[in-house]
This record gives structure tokens, C-alpha cells and sequence, in this order.
């Protein structure tokens, strides 16, 4: 059985307000619960279809399709400490807008061992549900920090480089990349903003091709963070 | 002013069907329009706010925020020689059913100076709507052909290596990649299927990093061809 509150209290979580005031999200489909279940996660109630009606489930499922099980999961209270983010690759977001980009940019930092994303404010909210499901559960294993991003950045630029993808960068293959840094993806629209710029120590293109090719205009930023994390990756197995 | 049977027909053009019949497809938005007039494509009529009411606009519309221009454009005829196939990278797609994810492939392609995208019949229409927009305008410039894989892909490995990335392919940075080739991307739930995948020469796979990680357990497709696309780029720079 689900109380009529608790159907009041899901479909209020696809609001951020409501998120941020209960510090829960929700979680959808067998595949994504279990990911929960077996994470650092509290996952505090489980609604399948075994107990609900069709019609308390569509009420509570976001998809056409209702998922045949809900879960309402807490949001960890990470700490953010900066020596603990620069011994190893951190991602870095400047206002990724797209839910389904910045679900994609999660589950590409998952594949790529990267643990920590810190993101500006007004960065998406991972625990919006579209974000959630675009991860793959890559979400639970991930953590994200919210946190005014010059600030950090140049904080960050006294221990490692900083690296940023802009349209004037240096070609990404012929520049030296440490594995112990923080690499800056800006939004699709304005690339990054001229705050976090700033804070940048090496600027990064990824060059089309051929080189002179005057087509694409740009790449997705899940697309481009891909490239350039594979390419930071691939450089760990020449040393 | 737009007669009632220009509406039903574009309004008809959300579905295949209508599409392959008329051999027409639809393009919205000022950018894409431009895109569309400025290319080998024949634009049969443009239909702007300035001429039409707003509910007429939206009619026709298929965002949720109508864009101010819709325009009717021919479907190219092209005729699929499997020589001038052979003289570049092709990239050769498997069933790849999400609009985006094809839409995004094919800006990829662009990015990376692909011409041709051999499709296996049941891949998603290029024409769809939601697969022109996430083009970004790129569909005007990557041709794209639908036939039978399998046979595609015998007859080209007569005459270029045919590379697949599979799970258990080798890693993509330890092999060699020649440019004059064919790469075939899997659908996101199936990969290559088992007829295509027995015309491959050569199996790839993009290591996640560490390579012994457990988390994600895949990336997704687009993101995937991003990756080895550019992998292959990259070599051609250190010729």
C-alpha cells in the first residue's frame, strides 16, 4: 500500500525545491533500485507493482511507460575538501543546462574512474529525475559538488593544472596532460564563462578533421568530455 | 499564408510512412533552415511567423516552443557505389534505434570528416524529425545510406580492414587503425549483431580506466563513436 502522502511526496521531488527541502530523490526501474540498494545510498522506501494498482504506479512513475518499481532514496552529505580533490583527475561543469547531457557526462566519468564532478550553481541538479536515469546508476558512485566554480578553480590552480576546453585552446594530442588535475567543460551554448576561465592554466581543443574542415561547428559537450577523458585515460598506458 | 493541405502534410511528415511517400522530410528553426538552404538540398517551401498566425505555427510545429520557421525539404536520392566507399573511413551503424543518439552520430561524423554512414534498415530514419534536429544541421553534409549490413560488410572487407567495437574486442589504442576502413558501431542494447559481426576483421574496444574497473558497465553508443572516431583522427597526426 502507498498512502496518499507518500504519492504527494514523489511527484513533489521532480521539483528541485522540494528535493532540496526533503533531501530526497527518486529512483526508477528494477535495474536502477538494485544499483541503489547495493550503494553507499539509504534508499528509503521501495514501491513495485507488486503492491501498487497500475494507476497508483502512473502517478508516481515519470516515464509514458510507468517503471514497474519507485524508489525514494536520500542525498548524501558529501564534504568537499579541496587536498582530497587534486590527487587524482576531477571533472569540472560551468553551467551544463541539459539533464540528459550532464546524465551522460556522469556515467562517462564512471567509465573513466573519475569519482569527483564539481559543478557551478547553476549546473543542472543531479538528483533531477532525468539526470538520475540518464546516469545508469552511474550516479551512485559518482559524487557531485555544488560550489561556487572560481573560486574553486583557483584554489585548485596552486596545487595542479587546470585544464579547460575552449574553441582557441591548443590541440589536445600535442600538449602534456597530467593525470593529477582538474579539466573544465563549459556549456554547450557559451562555452566556459569568463570567471572560470581565467582560473584556467592550459587551454584544450580537440581538433576536427581534417584539421582546416570548416563544418561542425562544435561537438556536444558529453561528446567532447568523452574525447577528452578517453584521451587523458589513453595517456596512462604510455608511461 | 499556408493552405490546409500544406498543414496535413507536414503535420503527416512525423510519420515514415509519409516521408518515404512524398520523399520528403521536414526542418525547423532559423539555423537549421539556413543550414538547409545554403546545401545541395532542395528546399520545396519555407514557412516563417512572419506570414503565418501563431496558431498555424504551431500546427505545424513539433517543439513544445514552436520555432518561427519550418521548412519542407526533398530527401536526396543517392546511389550507394561500394568503390567510392573504400578510399575513406565509413562509419557503418547497427540498429542504432534512439533518435538522438543517431542525430548525434551523424554530427559526430561531420566533426570528424566522414561522409558516408552505411545504415542497416533498421536503424532509425535520418529523416525523423527528432533525428534532423539533433544533427544540428550536419544531415546536410553526411550521407546516409540504408541496406543490408552483412552484405555491405562482406563486400567491403574484400577491400579495407572492417573494424567492430565489441566487449571483447582488443584495446583500441594497442591496434592498428587504417583510415581507408570501416567502423561498425552496435546497437546500445544488442551491439553488432551476430550476422555483421561475422564480417569484422578486426574487433575493438575502448578501455574504461582503471582497465579493471567494475562500475559502468557500458558507455553510450554516440559517446562510443565519438571516442573511436577521434582515436582514429588522432593517428593520421602522427604520420
Amino acid at each position: 500500500m502507498i498512502s496518499k502522502s507518500d504519492i504527494s511526496l514523489i511527484t513533489s521531488l521532480q521539483h528541485k525545491k522540494y528535493r532540496d527541502a526533503h533531501r530526497l530523490f527518486v529512483v526508477e526501474g528494477w535495474k536502477m533500485v538494485h544499483e541503489a540498494q547495493a550503494s553507499s545510498f539509504v534508499v528509503r522506501n521501495v514501491f513495485s507493482d507488486a503492491e501498487l494498482t497500475p494507476s497508483e504506479i502512473k502517478k508516481i512513475s515519470l516515464f509514458k511507460t510507468p517503471a514497474a518499481v519507485v524508489a525514494l532514496v536520500e542525498q548524501p552529505q558529501y564534504t568537499m575538501e579541496l587536498p582530497a580533490l587534486t590527487g587524482e583527475l576531477v571533472l569540472a561543469l560551468d553551467e551544463i543546462q541539459d539533464p540528459g547531457n550532464l546524465g551522460t557526462i556522469i556515467r562517462i566519468a564512471d567509465w573513466f574512474g573519475i569519482r569527483h564532478i564539481v559543478c557551478s550553481p547553476h549546473t543542472a541538479d543531479c538528483y533531477n529525475p532525468k539526470v538520475v536515469q540518464a546516469t545508469m546508476g552511474a550516479i551512485f558512485r559518482v559524487r557531485l559538488h555544488y560550489t561556487d566554480l572560481p573560486t574553486f578553480l583557483r584554489e585548485a590552480a596552486r596545487h595542479v593544472p587546470v585544464y579547460g576546453t575552449t574553441l582557441d585552446g591548443e590541440n589536445i594530442y600535442t600538449q602534456s596532460l597530467q593525470q593529477e588535475a582538474v579539466l573544465v567543460m563549459g556549456s554547450e551554448g557559451r562555452g566556459i564563462s569568463p570567471d572560470a576561465a581565467a582560473a584556467l592554466t592550459t587551454r584544450l581543443h580537440i581538433p576536427s578533421y581534417p584539421p582546416q574542415s570548416a563544418g561542425s561547428e562544435s561537438l556536444n559537450v558529453a561528446v567532447s568530455t568523452a574525447i577528452a577523458c578517453a584521451e587523458f585515460r589513453r595517456r596512462t598506458s604510455e608511461r
